[in-house]
């Protein structure tokens, strides 16, 4: 088991939402800021299994806008491993 | 040590809150959205040594409601080992 | 590489921010809650290379204000190994 964190752009949060949730990975998203100008961020945070990470990252890479200029960065992705895992 | 991320409904926060606080866990609220509706959801972080876990976990467990469907989760939770504690 | 997670007090979260992207670290900010009173605390997330942990503690340890009381603690901080890095 992994956890996803990534942290996107607020505009590109729709479709990265709806890119994980239609292929049923569950997301939860908390409102965020970064950069110079501490602008709208969301943290994502999305348990998947280590056979699946390619996929979740996969479908994050395909629903963020390209950046606006060279250099700069869309998306900030940092992957966990879980030592336990629990549903309730 | 280990870090909890126990992802839980809103209306179970005051409860699992005070069960944890009550045992001198430190918890760290951070308000989250997720499922489909983007319901709230507060995302816990809790610091605890290794043989705490099974401790806090249960608190948890015991604190929150039960789902109200079948096959509906009430909290999802995550344990990760940390590498490095400070505290200032 | 290293996820550092660090909980720290809103009155400090200026100066550590300053301090960490004056020196080129990207800080993610989250609005959070903690203690009995569930006051205001930032919760940053700093990706930094193995070799830069101890400079982007040191920098965190730095620009937040010493506690008013004894025992009382003015930051909390994580260390998290981080499986797999990504930046789109």
């Amino acid at each position: 088991m992994k956890l996803i964190i990534a942290i996107i752009k607020d505009e590109d949060n729709d479709k990265v939402s709806q890119a994980l949730t239609k292929e049923k990975f569950r997301v939860t998203f908390i409102a965020s800021t970064g950069g110079f100008l501490r602008s709208g961020r969301s943290t994502l945070l999305v348990g998947v299994e280590d056979d699946e990470v390619e996929k979740a990252l996969d479908l994050v890479r395909k629903s963020c806008k390209k950046p606006d200029q060279e250099g700069q960065k869309r998306a900030t992705i940092f992957v966990l491993k879980v030592d336990q895992f629990t549903q309730l």
